[in-house]
């Protein structure tokens, strides 16, 4: 199935005056009550997010912190979960230690699961989603960008699933709240480097100027494979200063490299080893 | 599998003072700028909700109504929604008259889909999910039902599946926003009129005394059948007022009936015509 295109349909509803920003970005933000409310929702699947020998608990506790990642895109701040389970073949004990795993995290976020639907499903499978709603003073969208910014990445990038880091990554949502102030677009790295980085290009309409070279490498990682790994859950932002001294200071575990600039354009990415658009094919894990 | 087992796991998640209704009720209830805001979601599988003979639109349109019915139970005014879409074997074009079914029915509604999830899973099923955003003056609850007070059910019982209504029921939003200002208690009637008051009466913590007889069937329904049947999505309420007359006036379309009256107790529905406790196996559709 071509997801891509689905998500393009999802892309296209409609939306009303409530609305700031629909489908498309790492939340969509409404307003309610003179608050921005973020909304995102995320899934989980077996055999797809997670192989049948991840421990519920781990299981459980990735698909609340990809949700938590989505609100760290956005410069926000957590508050609410809803879960839901579909189950076709695991057991009751399996089910109830994946939900331990999801609430133990949340709860050390301080973000209750309030609400959620059980349901079961024909066959074997297992799936899950997490819808969270957050709040941002200045949500910070991926459409931002403008010509002259450079570009920034936190965290590390490449061998995610091999080295573990899909399941053991931390949702960067303090650096996300300090960089909001800075940021003119930003977005989490869900689905690999490259094809994220062209997302935020197309959203922008302008030309990313990237050199892999400045990429800071998870151990294990190679280029060029690591730019089209998925679940990094870095971040992504554009800025026009160059907040790197004082983001280092403050979070110190957290590596952050200047890998590129923005100019004008409607969307292409530049390898600057090369001057030529990246190949775009098979360019992330899209899942 | 235990759902109501597990249902009751998520009833146990910890919340905090940010949550005035956590799991267990239609909708959470959590408070952001002034406003009571109002959370569910809700799952749709095939062979589970629908047969795959279901046009893929009124299968989307079923589960933007499940939602919506979500907050007509309790008084609330619908305002987002986000769509999770998980797929083994249906067709790109299955996917999207699907899609196109819930964009039309929420849009009826005024209310848009501002973002979402598609996946892919193992196998050939097929799986979606809705989480619904609104807002309540005075959200009803299905804990506040007092002695004395009457129990009214809105809407037709039974034979929901064989005649269609499952797919073709309009959520009862400007009933529901009538009854908030009369409610005590109130819920939509998903899973069963007998399952879903016994809820009532234990979350409640008074006993329930209900007169089948009283109960207005759907053609093609009979008792006790009826009683058991899913999917019928009028509202249950308990009120101390007997608002019938004004109801009718007002939606002349929607049946009415007094059904019962609440006792002092903890939780047992009883059966006038025979002065027993409902037997309570097998008493409901759980999905």
């Amino acid at each position: 199935m071509e997801l891509e295109l689905l998500d393009n349909v999802l892309c296209k509803l409609k939306q009303n005056s409530s609305v700031l920003t629909g489908p498309g970005d790492d939340c969509a933000v409404v307003k309610i009550g003179g608050e921005n409310l973020l909304l995102a929702v995320d899934q989980l699947t077996m055999d797809v997010h997670f192989t049948q020998d991840t421990s519920p608990e781990r299981a459980g506790a990735k698909l609340v912190k990809r949700n938590l990642s989505d609100i760290a895109a956005m410069g926000g701040t957590p508050l609410w979960m809803l879960l839901t389970i579909n189950n076709g073949g695991c057991s009751e004990k399996w089910l109830e230690r994946f939900i331990l795993g999801a609430e133990n995290c949340a709860e050390s976020y301080d973000v209750p699961i309030v609400g959620g639907d059980t349901s079961s499903m024909p066959g074997t499978g297992f799936s899950a989603s997490i819808t969270i709603a957050g709040r941002a003073e200045t949500p910070v969208l991926r459409s931002g960008a403008q010509e002259n910014d450079g570009v920034y990445v936190t965290g590390l990038v490449g061998n995610s699933f091999a080295s573990g880091h899909h399941l053991d990554f931390l949702p960067q949502l303090d650096e996300g709240r300090f960089l909001s102030k800075y940021a003119s677009a930003m977005m989490d790295i869900s689905d690999g480097l490259l094809l994220d980085i062209s997302r935020m290009a197309r959203a922008s309409r302008a030309d990313f100027f990237i050199d892999p070279q400045k990429v800071l490498l998870r151990s294990g990682a190679a280029l060029p494979g690591a730019l089209r790994d998925g679940e990094d859950h870095g971040l992504i932002f554009t800025s026009c200063s160059d907040v790197r001294d004082e983001f280092t200071q403050r979070f110190p575990a957290t590596p952050i490299a200047r890998i590129g600039w923005v100019g004008s354009g409607r969307g292409v990415v530049w390898n600057l080893n090369n001057d030529q658009p990246f190949d775009m094919k098979n360019s992330g894990y899209e899942h």
